[in-house]
C-alpha cells in the first residue's frame, strides 16, 4: 500500500534518529580503525583532569625554559623543550629500574652519581616522540650529540646536561633535527615558559601536568615548581613518565637527593595505571638556591622539614595528575593498606590490589565485587590471615575477620561506586605496615587506545 | 520535491542496512548492560575452542562419574558432580597458593597431607556457582556436612571425601541443597559419566575441558583421562580452575604426588589469562590401580616415564584449553624463553609479557609491537642485558642484540599477527635458563565480562 510523504518522512526521521543513537554508542567505544583515529584525533581531556586547566605556577629565579617544534615525530606542535638553570644549582633525580631503560636514562644516572662542579649551572633538554629507548650504540651517540650541542650553546660541561627522550621504542632518534633547534632553544629561554615546556614533553596525555608549593625559610619564601608528562603507556608505543622539579632553595644536591630518594616511594612508585613500567622514567628536581631565605644544610631543621613536605606535596600531586590522565581512566582510586606486618607486604597487597585486571574492571562497572579484592590480597604473596581481614569501600566496612559484615549493604556501596574518586581500606590485622597507592579503573578505553594499530 | 514509493524505499532500504551493519557491531563488541546480558546469555563458544567438540574419553576402571541439579545458584542445569574412586586408589593434588583459599582447599590440602587408609576408596564432589571461599567459619561447617553425608552414601571414612566449590566468593555455600541430592547422586554413579561431569563443574566456560592419554605398560595398557574448568575469573565474581584427572595406573600416592609437583610448574602453573589467582584453584589425580599393566613402583622405570609423559601431556592439555577458553580470547599465544641466567628468571620474564596489560592488547589488535615486549623484560626484574636481548614473532626475527634486525620487516610480522596461534620468543643471551608459558589476549570483551554487575 502507498504511503504519504509525510509517513515515508517519519519513518525515515526515526531510522536517521536510530543510525546517531547507535553510531554515538560505537563512538563511545571506538573500536573500528577509524573510530580510534576519530577518538585519538579528538583526543578529548580526561574527565579526572583537574578543574580550572594549567595551575598558575610561581616563577622560580635562575630557571628559564623555551620550546620549539624540532618535528622529531609529531607535526605542527612544539616537540622539544630546554631548561637552564643558573649556576650553583643542586640536582637530584631518581629514575626507572627497568633493565631495558635508555640511554639518557643512563646517561642521566651516570651525571648524578658523579662529582661535578656546579658553578657553571646547568641544562635539562628533552624531545617527545620517539623514546631513544632500545636503539643500540647508536641511542648514546644521539644523548651525547645533543647533549654536546646545549653544552655547547650554553657554555657548560655536558655532564651538566641532562636529556631524557618519550615516544617511540626502537626506532633511532632523529637528533639532527633536535640540535638544528638548539640555537633557537637558548634564543627563547625565558622564566615564564614552564607551561609551553609541560606541553612541549606531552605525548598522548589529554592535559598538561603543573604543581607548586612555597615554604617560609629563615629571610624570605622558598618556592617550588614542578611539571609531569605520563598517563601509563597511553598510545600504542608512546612510554614513559617525566618530571621535573624547580625550586630556589639553597640545598647541597647530596641532601637534595636523600629528601627525592626519601620521597620517591610514597608519590611517584605508589602509582599504577597498568602495571607496566617504562623504559624511560625520569625524575629530576634542581635547586638553584636563588632564594633570599637561609640555606637549608641540616635536614632535620624546622624549615627543611616543612621544605620536604612541601616537595613531597608537588610530587604527590603531579603523580596523582598522571593517574587522573590514565589511559581510559573515569574513575579515580586511592588503596589503603594498614595492619600489615611490614611495609614491605602493604606494598606488596596494596599493588596486587592495584594491579589486578578484575578489581580495575569492577570499578569501572562501578560494581562494589569485594570478592576480587580479597582474591587480590591472597595472591599478593603477602602475609595475610583471612580470618583477620577487613575490607571497607570508603566508610562502608564490607567485610571483617574474614566475612561479610552482616551490617553490609550492597545498594549502599553500590551507590558509593558511582562516585570518580574511590578509596578501597584493606586492613590486614596482622601489624603496623601501611601503604597508599593510587590507581585508575580499566575501561573500554584502554583497549581502544593500545589496540590499535600504531600508524 | 515528492519522491516516487521506489525512491523511498530504496532510501529506507539503506538506512535499514545502516542500522543492521551498526547494531551487528555493537552486538560484537557488547557494551551496554543489555548487549552484555545478551552476549552472556548466548555464552558464544571460545574461537580457540578445540574443533569436534569434547574429545571421546576412554573409560578409566574404578572411577564413577554422576552429576545432578542441586540448584546451588543456577536453574536448569547440572551443577553438582560426584566422583567414586574403588578401594585402593592413589591420590595427589596441586592446590593454588593463595593466602586467602577457599575453606574446601584447605580441607582437601590437610587430607592430602595426612596418612590414610585408602582401602575404603575415595570419592570428589565438586559443585558449581558458589565458591565457598572468605565464608568464614561457617564455610568450613559447610565444608564438613557436604563431605559426611557423602561418606556415610558412600560407607568411607571422611578423611577420603575431598570437596570443591567454585562460583560467587562470600556467600554463604547453602550446602543442604546439595546434601539433600547426594542419594540421587550416589544412585546415578556411572562409568561413562565423565563428560555430564565435565559440563557439572562449568561456570561460564564456553566449552567441557577433557583430555586423554594411554601408555603401554608390562602386561597391559594404562589410561589417563581428565577433565577441567575455568577460563579465568570469567564472570564477574566466579572464579577457579578446577581439574581432575583420573587413571587405572597403579602406583602409590607418594609416588603420584612426586609426579604431579613436578609436572605442575609446566602446565598450570605456566598459565596466565589475567595474572588474578584465584581463591579456589585445585588439581586432584586419582590412580584406582585396575590396569592389568604392572604397578610402576620406580619413577626412574621406563614405563613409569613414559606414564609420567602422558600424564604431563594430559595436563599440558587441560591447562592449554583453560587458556583457549580464557576470558574475551581470540588469540592463543605461547611466550618462549631462552638464554636466561636461571629459570626463575625465564619464568619471571615470561609471565611479566604475559601479563603485561600492553602486550596483550598490541596482539588483540595484531600488532607485531616489540617495544612493549622489550619494556615487559625490562620490568620482570630479571637479569637482563639490553645488548643481548633478541626477540621473534615465530620465525621472523624482530630485534637482536639490542636493536631492530635491519632485514625486519613490519609487513611481514603484521601478517604473522593475523594467526589464531601465536608464538613470541625471547632470547636473553645470557645463560641457559628456559620457560614456556601460555597465555591469552586482552579484548573489548574481557572489559564487557568483567565490568558488569553481578546481577
Amino acid at each position: 500500500m502507498a504511503k504519504t510523504d509525510k509517513e515515508w518522512r517519519l519513518r525515515i526521521g526515526k531510522l536517521k534518529a536510530k543510525v546517531e543513537k547507535l553510531r554515538s554508542r560505537l563512538d563511545e567505544r571506538a573500536a573500528t580503525p577509524a573510530a580510534v583515529a576519530k577518538v585519538k584525533a579528538s583526543n578529548p581531556v580526561s574527565p579526572l583532569a583537574p578543574k580550572g586547566g594549567f595551575p598558575a605556577l610561581p616563577v622560580i629565579a635562575g630557571v628559564e625554559f623555551a620550546a620549539v617544534e624540532a618535528g622529531v615525530r609529531y607535526a605542527n606542535r612544539k616537540d622539544v623543550m630546554l631548561v637552564r638553570l643558573a649556576p650553583g644549582s643542586a640536582m637530584a633525580g631518581a629514575f626507572t629500574r627497568s633493565s631495558t631503560r635508555a640511554a639518557c636514562v643512563l646517561d642521566c644516572q651516570a651525571k648524578l652519581a658523579g662529582k661535578v662542579d656546579g658553578s657553571a649551572g646547568a641544562a635539562i633538554i628533552v624531545n617527545s616522540g620517539n623514546s631513544n629507548a632500545f636503539t643500540g650504540a647508536i641511542g648514546q651517540t644521539a644523548v651525547d650529540e645533543v647533549t654536546a650541542a646545549v653544552a655547547k650553546a650554553l657554555d657548560m660541561p655536558v655532564s651538566r646536561v641532562f636529556s631524557s627522550s618519550t615516544g617511540v621504542i626502537g626506532e633511532p632518534l632523529p637528533f639532527e633535527r633536535i640540535t638544528a633547534k638548539v640555537g633557537d632553544l637558548v634564543y627563547a629561554l625565558d622564566e615564564g615558559g614552564i607551561e609551553m615546556a609541560a606541553r612541549a614533553i606531552m605525548t598522548t596525555d589529554t592535559f598538561p601536568k603543573g604543581a607548586s608549593a612555597e615554604v617560609q625559610g629563615e629571610g624570605g619564601a622558598i618556592r617550588i615548581a614542578g611539571i609531569a608528562k605520563g598517563s601509563g603507556m597511553i598510545a600504542p608505543d608512546m612510554s614513559t613518565m617525566l618530571v621535573y622539579i624547580f625550586t630556589d632553595a639553597a640545598i647541597p644536591a647530596a641532601a637534595l637527593q636523600k629528601i627525592v630518594s626519601r620521597q620517591i616511594d610514597d608519590t611517584f612508585n605508589a602509582i599504577t595505571v597498568d602495571s607496566d613500567t617504562s623504559t624511560s622514567d625520569a625524575l629530576i628536581v634542581a635547586a638553584t638556591g636563588k632564594s633570599s631565605a637561609a640555606p637549608l644544610s641540616d635536614l632535620r631543621g624546622k624549615v627543611a622539614k616543612e621544605f620536604e613536605a612541601a616537595l613531597a606535596s608537588v610530587m604527590r600531586d603531579l603523580a596523582q595528575q598522571v593517574i587522573r590522565d590514565g589511559e581510559g581512566a573515569t574513575k579515580f582510586v586511592e588503596i589503603d593498606v594498614t595492619g600489615a606486618d611490614s611495609r614491605e607486604d602493604a606494598h606488596r597487597v596494596a599493588m596486587s590490589i592495584a594491579n589486578s585486571p578484575l578489581v580495575k574492571t569492577a570499578i569501572a562497572g562501578e560494581d562494589p565485587n569485594w570478592g576480587r579484592i580479597v582474591a587480590a590480597v591472597g595472591k599478593s604473596g603477602a602475609k595475610a590471615d583471612r580470618d583477620r581481614l577487613s575490607i571497607s569501600f570508603g566508610d562502608i566496612l564490607v567485610a571483617e575477620k574474614g566475612w561479610r559484615n552482616p551490617a553490609y549493604s550492597e545498594e549502599d556501596a553500590a551507590a558509593y561506586m558511582k562516585a570518580d574518586t574511590l578509596v578501597i581500606r584493606v586492613d590486614l590485622g596482622l601489624g603496623k605496615g601501611a601503604k597508599r597507592v593510587w590507581t585508575c579503573d580499566l575501561t573500554h578505553r584502554y583497549i581502544d587506545i593500545n589496540a590499535d594499530y600504531r600508524s
